[in-house]
């Protein structure tokens, strides 16, 4: 029997079961123009047999030892959004997450943030050494981290400074979502747990932190509450399978799942065991957070609950006036997994359960959809985030009432998107 | 308190959780030269400011908008097992899956087998055309199926011919694992599920298979049941969140999973619904199975539960004559998830359970690993898979009495390495 797909809310968001049971009937249960099949499917001529394109006729070409993507998708690349040309000294490049699914980046696209340009290291001459507060300093050379019992959880990974942009401009800017927001990747990383390392070495009672520093010209340092190194931080090694690559830390990284990136250092060189943080440049300048009151706040680490709808987003041009869209994007949380997400079509007034995509990991981009019968009138959408903590995505006026009006890190609000009747969708602030 | 791992097989395989536990005093409980860290750590010279390293005294270099891995890292490739290249009609690949952690292997190591070549599509003319028994012949461009619902899974992908030497050679081969068992991947796949396609073409009474072709030039076609398309197959477009390469079948292709390699027919251009298979050239060819007793066997899509240790693995020398060695490898089943893996390195004569890393999902690679304290003796070490359903790996023995001598396809047995007093490791038939 025929099935309705439900229209579970006046902006048009659709039950998904119902639209998932919807079968064979889909077409003749909704007028043919609102259709997501109908509308771009085209009837095929019966007994015509088209001209074999150009391909069809020819063997193809030999396999590489080592594949790239189709010439085709050459426009899907980083966004570098910051990059000092002469000296390469700081640079960002962002993760096109509009044209990604899932919840793995491919590690073409992860996103980077060099303080000091990304160097390029003889992995033979590089060590990694553990020492201060410790019964005997070590230290280790690659071959014998690659030993070592290893870990491969998928995270997300997020600069603190994602989505400042956000967090700054008195006005949207009319920016895309990987401009706003794609300081986050999701990867598989793989790496010898810290504790395997610390437990060798040997720590002294005062052991509190450690202070882990890269061997990039800079030196980009941060300091790590010890209790994190023991609980689940690796030295990285590898990313999706393969060798770390050089933009991101090659050939090895500090790994603190959930934490702001610049804590998971780059081409890390040096562990130094302390009973007190080193107050580091970069965590007594850029990486505090000063609050609407004054106070400055030093080691925020965790990145909190947050969620971004990708499709459709910012600068996308909806190809209909109206009809089916599938609205999709992406959550994560550094406190543990993602319970629910919900999204709203009508600014913010109802919200409805979005469907999670498996697999739900801790600490991991967590895919997020639900579909939507789009009436062809203005709009704004939005996302909300639960982890399994209960921790909320705030509004934009409340993240914004607990900062300076210049604070821009850990930024987490709620994203709006406004489509108007064009099918132009552009940043929003509700 | 101090522990120390427990041997729990006199072979010297170890108590993963006493490991893990064995702390800070690791160094204590065991024998210096025995252990995993202390025999690898070296002494930190206290109070010295070694020379830095040239790339610490400069800035870096800029950021890509594309990565690559580093040019220290060249040497990890594909094995091209088989090629023509005058006419690239045929080529195959193999991932280097003893460089592989984790279970993603990255876009650029996924292995291939084309049985024409490469072809190079203009995505813009491309079209997946359904017709035949349904109510509506349909068609689709790209941009029709991008906007559609999608399922971002993660799986394996195995060529049904993975590990023919060990079925056909009478000698075991002195070769990698890659070599022997590298046509075997793991990658979140993103797409579009089939049902929604088919179900707005309309499926008559009487459709029970769908003929899938690609666009290449040599229209590689299989037949699969409609029952596996209305379940869990669909439209792969992206591969480890960016688009679908060439020579994963650019710009799209059929992804059935758990089901042997070929018929996740890539260019897919189109699905033909029918009463029956069509019987296709490599259907009734290359992909059937000749039996034992001359019975052949058609259509055994599954590929059956599997696993292999790669660390260590064919041609490798381990580095020490004795000590600690992390066993590591992977199982997967095409029936659902892998339940358990044991571990033998006493040529089979006793089994140990090995640890399964998370996540453990169906129909994907899955990680396991057991501490291995190695005697310095030789070994003969293996692995043994089993899946949700109680499926478990033949021996060699076993799986040649089912099938004719010169049969090499859906080859599952057990794995066996030896390993020499040297620390040479071998392939080894049991």
């Amino acid at each position: 029997m025929k099935n309705t797909p439900q229209v579970i809310n006046n902006g048009g968001l659709l039950d998904r079961r119902s639209f998932l049971l919807s079968g064979l009937s889909l077409s003749a249960a909704l007028p043919l123009a609102a259709l997501p099949l109908n509308s771009q499917a085209q009837a095929l001529p019966s007994k015509s047999y088209e001209r074999l394109p150009q391909w069809m006729k020819m063997p193809g070409s030999p396999v590489s030892e080592y594949g790239q993507p189709s010439p085709h998708e050459g426009h899907i690349k980083r966004h570098i959004a910051a990059s000092t040309p002469q000296t390469s000294l700081f640079s960002v490049s962002h993760s096109p997450i509009q044209n990604q699914p899932g919840i793995i980046t491919p590690n073409g696209l992860h996103f980077t943030v060099s303080h000091n340009g990304v160097p390029e290291i003889d992995p033979h001459q590089h060590e990694l050494k553990i020492h201060g507060l410790v019964d005997k300093a070590i230290k280790f050379d690659l071959q014998s981290l690659l030993r070592l019992p290893m870990v491969s959880p998928i995270h997300f990974l997020e600069c603190a400074g994602n989505s400042a942009p956000n967090a700054v401009s008195l006005t949207a800017l009319n920016q895309s979502v990987d401009e706003l927001s794609g300081q986050v990747s999701g990867i598989q990383y793989s790496g010898v747990p810290l504790k395997y390392l610390l437990q060798e070495a040997g720590l002294k009672n005062n052991a509190k932190w450690v202070i882990a520093e890269g061997a990039d010209g800079g030196s980009h340092a941060r300091s790590i509450p010890l209790s994190k190194l023991l609980d689940d931080a690796f030295i990285a090694l590898y990313q999706n399978g393969e060798r770390l690559r050089p933009e991101q830390g090659y050939p090895m990284r500090l790994f603190v799942p959930g934490w702001e990136g610049n804590t998971n250092v780059k081409w890390l060189h040096r562990l130094e065991i302390s009973d007190q943080p080193a107050y580091t440049k970069d965590e007594s300048g850029l990486y505090s957070d000063i609050l609407a009151n004054g106070d400055i706040r030093r080691f925020s680490f965790h990145m909190d609950v947050k969620s971004v709808i990708t499709q459709p987003s910012g600068r996308m041009q909806l190809p209909n006036r109206k009809g089916y869209y599938d609205i999709s994007g992406l959550a994560w949380s550094g406190h543990g997994k993602i319970k629910m997400v919900e999204v709203s079509v009508d600014e913010g007034k109802t919200w409805v359960k979005a469907h999670l995509q498996g697999p739900i990991l801790s600490k991991a981009l967590t895919r997020f959809s639900i579909p939507w019968q789009w009436d062809g009138k203005e709009r704004v959408i939005l996302s909300r985030a639960y982890d399994e903590h209960n921790r909320v995505q705030p509004s934009r006026s409340q993240w914004r009432s607990h900062y300076a009006s210049y604070s821009f890190n850990h930024y987490n609000a709620i994203q709006a998107w406004s489509i108007n009747a064009d099918g132009l969708v552009e940043n929003y602030y509700v």
